[in-house]
């Protein structure tokens, strides 16, 4: 577990939510996509859509993505998005997600992502790549 | 108004909709933006993805969209999304778009789209181009 | 045109954009609605998920959307929407919604919305209701 | 496993995509939402909106879900999202939901999901609440 922690608060819209009035689970997703990019950017220094120019990637594809929901958020909630590397392996790294509400643990997701350049045999393919020490350094 | 109409049959999804049980806003410009894509590629005979390709432009960015909302559309609803092209310009047209619930109609919308291409002093930019008169044709 | 206006600033996110690098027209529609919400929140000085038992309606639905689009926000713009009420009439208003990119206008929609009861003769039914006149005091 | 699989055809359309090109991963969980919601309604022979109504619930709340990516899905691919019931427990079940392109698996999926019911003592809780036996029979 890497000890850099990305926080973002939000507050719950209208249109996350779902006729239960709670917000929809696919919205989580979204959460944990802008909060990956949200961590890399501010962890490596570089806003995020400038991520893949330089570090000479095309992006960091997801593989895998899980949430557990243990608490409903509501239209008009409060919540904090906490993101972290909790591994960084050869070519891939996991992110892990707590969304907290009111203090209390309301989902808690991780994704896998992938360092990806192009292929170098096939522009078309996309092959993982080795992370850079020095990008896994930032993380602490 | 030209005489090709695209008429699609839908189902209101649970993700659809919002805390007041129905269709959220945002969703049905999402239904015109398909309704369009299905248009053009069903009066022109050619898959959505393969039109930029066919034809040589860009694209058709949206410049102008807008919709009126008669009746709302709850989980569970079945309507029909009915996309005509209502007026050809030099380089622009107008798609209107009419959706039914259980024969009544319950949205009205319309989209101004450019037929694009790229600048050609400048390839980052797009530009308008003279919709050709073979695609006008094809709409009857 | 009522002088109060509610600004905010956002990023956009990658989940934002279409395969045109751009943001998806239906989002700027949720900006819109998100924005509404802010504005009858912040003049009204009540969480917008307890506007509608502050004041005793069902909502204020949304009966026309529009918007003119002018210049496209790429992954990584920052945004401001700026909303104001345009003008209150008997029973309805209308909701002026400006985004701005780097200084330049990128968005201009509106959106007509009605102080919305349930009908009194059957609760199954809304109803536009007369809109206080405390209600529009409090926008300038 | 139980036998019984919902198939659903869909094509990808231009707004599930993200500037990759591709589906953006929210919308793979808005999917798996869908086929779940068909699959209960059709296996139970009870439109999907009536379901709760039907069996005495408030709904089928999500408490997990995941998914594994093999491979994209561009704007324009036809995919197909086969639905089923992986596991009854006494008040959850698990639903499996795989997702072919051209004949491949692209994406392989679960939600965990609750049969709930009012809380007895306190209606503004949910509680699990047993699957009724003939509810599970129907799906082979």
């Amino acid at each position: 577990m890497t000890s850099f922690v990305l926080r973002r608060q939000m507050t719950i819209e209208w249109g996350h939510c779902d006729p239960a009035g709670i917000v929809f689970n696919s919205r989580y997703f979204e959460f944990f996509d802008t909060g990956t990019w949200l961590l890399l950017g501010t962890a490596l220094d570089v806003p995020p859509h400038k991520l893949a120019a330089a570090f000479g990637i095309v992006g960091v594809p997801l593989v895998d993505a899980r949430a557990e929901f243990f608490k409903p958020a509501p239209f008009g909630a409060t919540i904090e998005v906490a993101s972290r590397v909790a591994a960084f392996r050869r070519s891939s790294f996991e992110v892990e997600h707590k969304i907290t509400l009111a203090g209390e643990l309301a989902v808690q997701g991780s994704e896998t992502r992938v360092w990806a350049v192009r292929h170098k045999d096939d522009p078309e393919r996309i092959a993982g790549a080795p992370i850079p020490t020095e990008v896994v350094a930032k993380f602490g």
